[in-house]
């Protein structure tokens, strides 16, 4: 069954709010096999909902259309669904005292404009209110229209309780699972070079990649009749993947370098502290973005000046006096001071130059990461580029990875 | 000027990501006045490509494209491109030379592939790639075609400085300006109460709002022959909301509660320090996102644990072991111990339990922030809610609110 996702808002067209709602209806529609193909923004206009709509009851299946179910006059999305499938509306009593209930509750006064949101197109079936808005679904010529709130958490909820149900028991025939390999130090070409006759022969499972802040994600996606059988198509390729993109690739299911760090951190009964200059943080925040990081994380140091370095986490006047605090040596000594001064096994740095002018005479985009484990200090010299934000990430991609690599190798 | 955004990629249709490029292009028209009236999402599929794009040329002055200008087989829109505009595929020997150039700056081989990225549809003009994607725009039939890469900060700066000088140069006559008063420590509804009935009686500007982790934007937008009335237009209507909101409203442009202490404490030629729990390192990576905080920003002590809590923040053993780390006292210690250790004039702290599980019997979404300046040291309890992100967001907004708050009253 193919699916496509019509957002309706003129919020979303200036811009004032990204189509979360898309992403979220698009994984929904994914795990239970229904292929999207569209996804489409229009604004509060009559003819440009019609359009939108009347185009994709053509097209597809199914098609979910969030927003402008809400109160005000603005909120067209019922008129505009009526017009297309040639139906009346229709108020409907039982949604009447649904929302005059809702009201009651609030202890609010009900503006009689919100009675607008009891009237469906004829033949239509409700989708019962979470927050004020009815949602609504119906079949015309043989694809299924859901109509949803705007609001992401009525949307989602109304998602679980009505859409995802009612297409399993129309379509849910097959099943699509995905599994991510996650690369880190390969870009995307070069990950392309080594397994791309694998891309290029699969159908199914079907592989693609998604690169970003030095990570290159490469998905397996399979569709099968039942999750074990999609699985069992997605285990051997990955195996071949991860072999061939060796020591490249995250080992197991971590959804970030930090997550695999982590991992590997709680299996040996590992700490791990860092010293931060680049990064302000940025390190420390990735590593604490996962629940339970408190096993192993104990804290960083982010020593923005040259004084912090010096006193905070005990980088040498030598070492900033000379090299200086964009170097190899100073990337080194942070390491080793994170782990010394927080009493943790594996310490990891950041230092370097984020722009917009250079620094130390090195240029915007110098990156020195470091990782120091049961005596032996790695450090590496990571290319950054892009804005600011892009060479912090890059730097925090390098010193998770680095410190990874540290720990698997000792 | 009517525009449409064409998102191509399937990672957007399985919902791995969320169309926010759209949104960044969205608000950069809609300030130059160009009306967007349709986002669309396709997959790496030619036909798909094709249709949106052959669709969109027939219905807008201008189409931006975003995605498929990759080096690997399913980056498809520069073919896609040429065969809905009738133009063949020409190897641009120029750009050869950039993209070698680019990987050699790199020190990494330049596989093969990669000279994909040099192939334009005949009378494109290139536009200069920021990573190794190069962009391109053409004319077709009076409509204006840009293709920029998806990786957001590549498309970002091509829009700054290609796509946006193209469109002003060919559609500016009425503008459309935006100011955004920036309100901390009032929900939407609140500030509703209190600046509703200018929202309410307002046609041009227009007065919106945007809530998120702590932060309301209310923005004000005005539509004028030039910026000058515009702004002319915004003026009293900016100074009315900021006298009612304050002090509430951040002072000044400044785009983040941290730019705003930023601009305080440069003007005031102070440094601030922080120690963090609760945010792992989020409130340095916030205070130094911006360029040129090495001015006022020296450190931040990220002390994930009890030991590093007292071995690095000192934090005493009495409060640790009586009130204990997710407390009003401990916030208190820890922006001290920074301002302290750091040789600080501002210190600042967060503490609490972003969950999943409760802690020291503290509720989930227990927030401490504190500030110290001047020998005055202030508290304030957060009350957080949503998820694990969510409360650091609230966390990492209250403390540098505070700051601000304590120095504006010092």
């Amino acid at each position: 069954m193919k699916a496509e996702i019509i957002g309706v808002g003129t919020e979303l067209l200036l811009g004032q709010i990204a189509n979360t709602n898309a992403q979220y209806i698009s994984r929904c529609l994914a795990a239970i096999g229904v292929d999207v193909h569209l996804h489409v923004v229009v604004g509060d206009n009559h003819g440009r909902i019609t359009d939108a709509v009347g185009g994709a009851l053509q097209r597809s299946g199914a098609v979910i259309v969030t927003g402008g179910l809400g109160p005000t006059p603005d909120d067209i999305t019922r008129e505009a669904v009526a017009a297309v499938t040639g139906r009346l509306l229709r108020r409907e009593e039982t949604l009447v005292e649904v929302i005059e209930g809702i009201f009651e509750r609030l202890n609010r006064d009900m503006p009689t404009e919100n009675l607008r949101q009891a009237d469906l197109p004829e033949g239509a079936t409700v989708i019962d209110p979470e927050g004020t808005a009815p949602g609504f679904w119906l079949e015309h010529q043989n694809t299924l229209l859901f109509a949803l709130p705007g609001v992401p958490w009525e949307m989602k909820a109304m998602m679980r309780k009505a859409v995802v149900p009612i297409l399993v028991a129309r379509a849910g025939s097959a099943v699509i699972v995905s599994k991510e390999v996650m690369v880190v130090g390969l870009g995307e070409s070069r990950t392309h070079e080594i397994i791309g006759d694998l891309v290029d022969a699969q159908t199914n499972p079907t592989i693609a990649y998604r690169a970003g802040a030095g990570v290159v994600r490469v998905r397996i996606t399979a569709k099968a009749a039942d999750e074990a059988t999609a699985i069992g198509l997605i285990r051997p390729l990955e195996e071949d993947i991860r072999q061939r993109l060796a020591p490249h690739a995250l080992p197991g299911d971590a959804g970030s370098p930090g997550e695999a760090l982590g991992h590997l951190l709680r299996g040996r009964g590992a700490t791990v502290a860092a010293a931060e200059s680049l990064t302000g943080g940025a390190l420390g925040a990735e590593l604490t973005c996962t629940s339970g990081s408190g096993d192993y994380f104990l804290g960083s140091l982010v020593c923005y000046s040259d004084a912090a370095k010096r006193d905070v986490a005990g980088v040498s006047d030598a070492v900033l006096a000379g090299p200086g605090a964009v170097s190899e040596e100073a990337a080194a000594a942070l390491a080793e001071g994170a782990a010394q001064r927080l009493r943790a096994d594996l310490g990891l740095a950041t230092t370097g130059v984020a722009g917009p002018a250079e620094q130390e005479g090195k240029p915007v985009g110098t990156i020195f990461v470091a990782a120091t484990f049961g005596g032996r200090t790695e450090v590496r010299r990571v290319q950054g580029y892009g804005d600011r934000d892009h060479i912090r990430a890059l730097a925090v991609t390098g010193a998770l990875d680095l410190g990874r690599r540290l720990l698997e190798e000792s």
